[in-house]
């Protein structure tokens, strides 16, 4: 029992060790590597979707004398948009990568982490903006619609949807990174 | 000209005094009533986009002996997702409201601007995915699409057409206002 008592305690120190203000910018630095992590996984997963939808192209195996049935992303202008958009996200990730190795030489500069979270919040918007515009298309080829008479496409185009749901799915997983990457900072922001 | 240099001094003056150190929590009492009214803006839009879209219904003046051709909110999953996630984000919205007025009447506490803060960024996420989704088959509704063959609904269903983009329309201003409410928080946040 005693030696439980111990173990507790000692753990105790070691937390006050870590929080002491000698180090006062230590979880800073570690939040600011972790952003760093983050962005990474943010533009693989941009950039994923953005090469996944603008590469779906399917030509059906059958024709006839006038007309080749083929689906690609520039058949619908919401994929056009996701396309360029996730394009647009994934250039803005990296060219930020820079400033938040600032955040991480400087844990305590409000400047760069400021700017960040400005602009985060805007390429949050656009991607998420265009991965549920896109969602709705993709629903749309998938179940169709009755009342207006829209027949589902995706029993005939099975590549092209698949292929197109995995870009929608990627762009909300980049979404997601970009979510934490903002809460993270407010906090930072919160609390310096 | 000396007449114009003295406005000069004394608008000079005034603002010094209305920046001065004897009142550091001015600005931010400012802002922080901003914030109140810049979310009364965004619940009336947000509130007025779900209305609208779920009053949207019409029903053609011809039918035949087994069909009657209707289209309301409720034939497109999209619209039905709409109608719920602004109802949402009006709803949070108001329930926001006195968490503002505590930060015009402590504009030095953290606490609630950084709840407001990053419920903020939630809702407003929720509030883009929703409108970009609808104005994607708003768009689709109005123009059709060739290659998958879903013809335009418009012209049959003009009032329909015109309440839903309304409704998008509505739903964008939304999101202005809560890009405007984070972006104005986080410069607080920022400041402090």
């Amino acid at each position: 029992m005693s030696t439980i008592i111990n173990v507790g305690e000692s753990s105790n120190e070691k937390a006050a060790l870590i929080a002491s203000p000698a180090r006062p910018g230590g979880w800073k630095k570690g939040i600011a590597i972790m952003d760093f992590i983050l962005r990474l996984g943010a533009i693989a997963s941009s950039l994923a979707a953005a090469i996944t939808m603008a590469t779906s192209d399917q030509i059906l195996p059958f024709f006839t004398q006038f007309f080749q049935f083929e689906a690609s992303y520039d058949s619908f202008s919401t994929f056009q948009f996701f396309v360029i958009t996730m394009a647009f996200v994934g250039g803005y990730l990296v060219l930020s990568l820079p400033f938040s190795i600032v955040t991480i030489i400087r844990p305590h500069a409000i400047g760069p982490r400021l700017f960040l979270i400005i602009l985060d919040i805007v390429f949050l918007t656009l991607a998420t903006a265009s991965g549920a515009s896109a969602a709705a298309i993709v629903y749309l080829a998938h179940n169709g619609n009755q009342d207006s008479n829209w027949l589902a496409i995706c029993n005939q185009f099975e590549d092209f949807c698949s292929q197109t749901s995995g870009a929608v799915v990627s762009s909300f997983v980049a979404v997601v990174f970009l979510l934490l990457l903002i809460v993270m900072s407010s906090l930072i922001l919160g609390r310096h």
